[in-house]
């Protein structure tokens, strides 16, 4: 019809069809290649992005250029978004964090922050960045969305590991709230529910980089830090490591956000 | 955690664990009864409501006062919401509604509003009401979310049929949009998708009477009637049917809102 903009041509958000990746098969849609290779052989992109690299050559739509005064070291934590972008918890909420990574832990504000993890080496670091109380499913016998803690639910949950049954734990503990899918699943799963379980205001959503648009955020957040407007602080204190480029595909167990 | 109040206390919205409804068994919460009966055997309550009836007794918490000088047979169509609170579309947006009804069709501003109904008798009344386009998924091969009418998916779908395979068309036909799930289904049905689909920025929304609080919303909504701060005449419009008390159990599959 006459005057409807097809996909690739909104500027909703980032994932338009013409330069978007296809996350079956970690190759750039317009070619359906990927961009990197090595003794000959194709690596595949995670997400359309696996940027490792100091040259590379890749459509436009995948570059933002930023300030080149900015320290790539500080600004390359610039990765937030789902939590504060799609959750958006207010003053005063409960939010259940699975997986307490650096993109879960950019809540700010909430009453409670519950750290859920299978791994209770992690409890103790995340604790510095604001989760007030830790669950760890195994110690459980129900499911954690059935447990007592949260009295009803929460009011915002976020998911950051990909698992099917976090993403189920974390759509159920929602209550009548909001639950972000931001872990990445395999295409052999499915999640699957009663849609009588949506009927109290409950909304599942997923997001893509936070629901950023990258090629205009990116260079706005770094000139908002730039100009001291934007506080990268508690988001730098979530850097655990610091591993350089040849040792990046290694990492510890107890990593909250590493840099490159 | 003292300063949490529970799920029943929140004013987020009217879903309270005191007063809710039982969606599987169609009583009150609070004494697991219903409050209707014929013959002694009790009829259930559809979503906590079913009250027609000009004399009952029932829970302080479902009777919302209105101002008594409010003309019944108008105030009463005031059920709108899922649309305008939940999907929310915006001026230039396309919008798929599963099942062309009153629901669904409080929309305005779209540029595009389509229809999707197995019943095509039911589409000639409905252009009269916004929609600009038709889909009767019987005349296609394909299911209605792989046609190529919007050139990469809707911005906003509203399910309001309750059918599990409309509902999961509405969810895979709003690409990087919203859909919201008005309808109601059966317990026994399973939603049942990848969760990589979701990473389209996509959301998939439950409402629960449009996400009003029918306590304050209605009255709120009336005093506006009163006031003629609330335009009606569409919502009036959609009134296709008025039937008296006795006839109510009978409808017209041409039906698209009736009075009682």
């Amino acid at each position: 019809m006459q005057g409807v903009p097809p996909l690739q041509l909104r500027i909703k958000n980032n994932l338009c069809d013409l330069l978007r990746i296809n996350t079956d098969k970690g190759c750039v849609i317009n070619d359906g290649k990927s961009r990197f290779s090595i003794n000959g052989q194709p690596i595949y992109h995670f997400l359309g992005t696996s940027t490792f690299s100091e040259f590379t050559v890749i459509h436009v739509g995948h570059v933002a250029k930023i300030n080149p005064a900015a320290p790539l070291d500080k600004v390359c934590v610039l990765s937030f978004g789902a939590t504060v972008n799609v959750a958006k918890p207010k003053k005063g909420h409960s939010v259940a964090i699975f997986g307490p990574d650096a993109i879960g832990l950019t809540v700010s504000g909430a009453l409670r922050i519950i750290g859920v993890d299978l791994n209770s080496s992690r409890f103790e670091e995340a604790k510095k960045y604001g989760v007030t109380e830790f669950v760890n499913p195994k110690d459980h016998d129900k499911p954690v969305q059935q447990g007592e803690m949260t009295n009803g639910g929460v009011d915002c949950s976020v998911e950051c590991t990909g698992s099917i049954q976090a993403m189920i734990s974390a759509f159920e503990c929602a209550h009548d709230g909001v639950a972000v899918l931001v872990g990445v699943s395999s295409r052999d799963v499915a999640f699957k529910t009663n849609p009588v379980d949506f009927l109290n205001e409950r909304n599942l959503n997923g997001t893509f980089f936070g629901n950023n648009r990258p090629r205009t955020d990116i260079p706005n957040f770094v000139e908002q830090y730039m100009n001291k407007e934007l506080e990268l602080k508690r988001l730098e204190k979530l850097i655990t490591h610091s591993v350089p480029f040849s040792g990046s595909t290694k990492h510890s167990s107890t990593c909250c956000l590493a840099r490159v």
